[in-house]
C-alpha cells in the first residue's frame, strides 16, 4: 500500500480504552478491523446516501471469516429514534446474532448515535466499532461514549454510555460531505480551541483556508487534535458529572435555538456556533471574558462560513423558555459554560436569567 | 420503632457498590431512603396489584422534600416490553423530570427489570432504587444489575448493566404473595445452594418447612445468604464473561422449557427448578457429579413444591431447539453450568448433543 500509516489517538478509559485511527484510505484496508472483530458475525448499520459510497468498501476490509448483515436507514435526525432502535434490535434479532456480534456504525451521528445505543442495549451489550463519515461525528461521537435517540419531547432523551471498540476515521469520506456540513464539524473544531487549547485556536485561525479546502493534512491535524482534547477531557469524568461539562460550550444556547426553530432550518454545528458567540458576549458582558477575544471566536466562526447570530424566527423569550427544559439543568437552574480566555472555560449557574436575556435580545 | 434493625448485605462494586436492607417493616420507615434520594424528584413505578397493597406505605417513606410521580403498570410478564419501556420514558419526559431524579421500582422482576432499564436509558442514567416484593425479585434481580425487556424473538434480548442505589427488601411484602410465587422464588435460594454453599443447602433441606410457611427469621437469612452469594459472584465478573455464568445453574434447560411452553405454564422459578433436575441428572449420567447428590437436589426442589420433571406439552425435540437460540450460547455451540458437587458447579461446551437429548428424553 502506498497509504502512510494512520495517526492514532487512544482514548484512555480502563479496560474501556480504544484507538482511533485516523487517515487515507483506510476504508477497505485489509487488517485493520480484523483485531476488533473476535465473532463471526457484524450487522453494518449505515444510511442510504453514506451506503451508497462507502459500503462497498467497508464490506471490502471485513476479515473473511465474518458474515455482514446490512442495514441501511433513510437519511436524517427524523430518524434518530426509539422506533428506528427498535427496528436494529428487531433485525440482530431475526438474523440471530448472539452476543459475540459486533455492530458497525458507517455514517454520521445520527447512525453513531442510534447504532450505538442498538449496540448498548442488545443483549446488553454487543462490540460496537464506529466508522464515522461526517466532520462532526468525526470529532465529537468518536469520543466519549455517547449513544441515543431523541423523543418528541427532547433530544437525545435515551440512550447509554457506551464505548466503541475502535473508531476508523477515515478523512478520504470527508470528500462527499457537503460544505455546509463540513463548516457545521468546523464548529465544534473551533469549540476545542476556546474551551482548551488556545495555541490550537491559534493554528485554527491562520488555517481555516485549507480546512475549508479539504486539506488532508490539515483537516487530519484538527481531526486528531479535537479528539485528543476530547479524549483528554472525557477520561477525567466519563459519565458527565463534572468537568466533561465543558464540552457543552455552546451547546445550551444551542440546543434552544434547534428546538425554537424545529430542528429544521439550523445544522446542529451551526446552532452550536451560535451558542458559542452568544455564550463570549454574555461571558464579556458580565466582564468575565476580555472583549477582544470575544470578537476573536465570533471572527473564527464567521471565517469558517458559519452564522454567528440566530435566525429572525428565533424568538429570545422563546429561546430562554427552552434553555429552562434543557436537561443539562440542575433542579431548575441553568447551568453555563462561558470562556474565561481563549483556551479556558468555567462552568457557573450564578448568571442572572435577565443577563441571559439581555444577551439573547443583543444577538438578533 | 419496635422493628429490629434490618439486615444490611453490601454488593461490592466499587463505586457502583449499594447496599440491599434486608427486615420486616422497612417500607415507610422514616428516613431509611433519604440518603439514597438526592434529588427533589421521584417516579415510583409498580402494577396495579402491587400498587394497591404497598404504594401508601412506600409513598410515606420518601423524604418531604421530594415529590414523587406514579406510574402503574398492568400485572404480569406480558407488559416488560420495550412498548412499556418508551411508556415510563414518556411519562418522566411529560412530567418534566431531569437528571436528578430517582426511579423507584416497587414489585416483582418484570417492575425492576422494565424500570431499571428506564432508569439505565433516560437521560443516559438516573438514580434508580429497587423495592423488590417477590421472593424470586429478593434473591435475584436484586443482586446484579441487570435490567432488560423482552422481544418477541426472546427473553431479556434488550437491556442494560445497572446498578441500583440500594434495594430495600422488606419481608413484610411477602406475606401476600402467593404460595406458588413464593416457591418459585425458593427454586433460585436452592440454586445458590447448589452452585456455591453446601452448608447453606444442608440450611435449605433442614428448614424448607419454615420457609414454606413464611417464618421470617428463616425468610431473612435465606434472602440474606442468598444475596451475598450473588454479590460474590457478580463482584467477581459484572459483565458476565465469566464466572457469573454459574449464576445460569438450571436457566439454559429452564429457559428452554418456557420458551416452547410459550411462557404461559411455568412460572420462571418453576422451569429453573425442573431445568436443575435435568442438569443434575445429566451431570450424573456423565460421571461429573455422584447419582446421589442429583437425588438431593431433586428431593429438596420437590420438599419446596416446585416441578421437577418437564410439564407434558414441553416435547424434547422442541426443547432442544430451543436451546440452540439461547442467547448463552457462544458462536453455536451450547454451554451448560453442571454441578460437580453439592456447593460447587463447571461450566462446560463439550457436552455432546445426544447426551442433552437423552437427559431430556428420560426426564419425560
Amino acid at each position: 500500500m502506498d497509504q502512510p500509516d494512520p495517526l492514532t489517538v487512544t482514548v484512555d478509559l480502563g479496560d474501556r480504552s480504544y484507538p482511533i485511527r485516523i487517515g487515507r484510505g483506510l476504508l477497505g484496508r485489509p487488517g485493520l478491523l480484523e483485531a476488533f472483530l473476535t465473532g463471526s458475525r457484524a450487522l453494518v448499520v449505515t444510511n442510504e446516501i453514506v451506503g451508497a459510497r462507502y459500503l462497498d468498501r467497508t464490506l471490502a476490509g471485513l476479515p473473511a471469516h465474518v458474515r455482514a448483515d446490512v442495514m441501511q436507514l433513510p437519511d436524517g435526525e427524523a430518524f434518530k429514534t426509539l422506533a428506528t432502535f427498535s427496528d436494529i434490535i428487531d433485525r440482530l434479532v431475526s438474523g440471530r446474532h448472539e452476543r459475540g456480534t459486533t455492530i458497525i456504525a458507517l455514517g454520521g451521528g445520527v447512525v453513531g448515535d442510534v447504532a450505538g445505543f442498538a449496540a448498548a442495549a442488545y443483549q446488553r451489550g454487543v462490540a460496537y466499532i464506529q466508522v464515522p463519515t461526517t466532520l462532526l461525528a468525526l470529532v465529537d461521537s468518536s469520543v466519549g461514549g455517547k449513544t441515543a435517540v431523541n423523543h418528541p419531547g427532547g433530544k437525545n432523551l435515551v440512550g447509554a454510555f457506551y464505548q466503541p471498540r475502535c473508531v476508523v476515521a477515515d478523512l478520504d469520506t470527508l470528500d462527499t460531505l457537503p460544505d455546509r456540513e463540513l463548516r457545521a464539524g468546523l464548529a465544534e473544531v473551533i469549540k476545542y480551541g476556546v474551551i482548551f487549547d488556545a495555541e490550537f485556536f491559534d493554528w485554527i485561525e491562520a488555517h481555516v483556508g485549507e480546512l475549508l479546502a479539504r486539506d488532508k493534512e490539515a483537516l487530519g491535524h484538527a481531526v486528531a487534535r479535537s479528539c485528543e482534547i476530547k479524549a483528554e477531557v472525557v477520561r477525567a469524568d466519563e459519565r458527565e458529572s463534572g468537568v466533561r461539562m465543558i464540552l457543552n460550550y455552546g451547546h445550551t444556547f444551542g440546543h434552544a435555538l434547534e428546538a425554537v426553530t424545529g430542528y429544521r432550518s439550523l445544522l446542529h454545528g451551526e446552532a452550536v456556533a451560535i451558542g458559542m458567540v452568544i455564550a463570549a458576549d454574555l461571558a464579556a458582558r458580565l466582564g468575565m471574558l476580555p472583549a477582544a477575544s470575544a470578537t476573536r471566536i465570533r471572527d473564527v466562526l464567521i471565517a469558517a462560513g458559519l452564522p454567528a447570530v440566530p435566525p429572525p424566527a428565533a424568538d429570545p423569550d422563546a429561546v430562554l423558555e427552552a434553555m429552562g427544559m434543557d436537561k443539562k439543568v440542575a433542579d431548575g437552574r441553568i447551568r453555563l459554560v462561558l470562556p474565561q480566555r481563549i483556551g479556558a472555560v468555567g462552568v457557573t449557574d450564578q448568571v442572572p436569567t435577565t443577563a441571559i436575556a439581555d444577551a439573547l435580545a443583543a444577538a438578533r
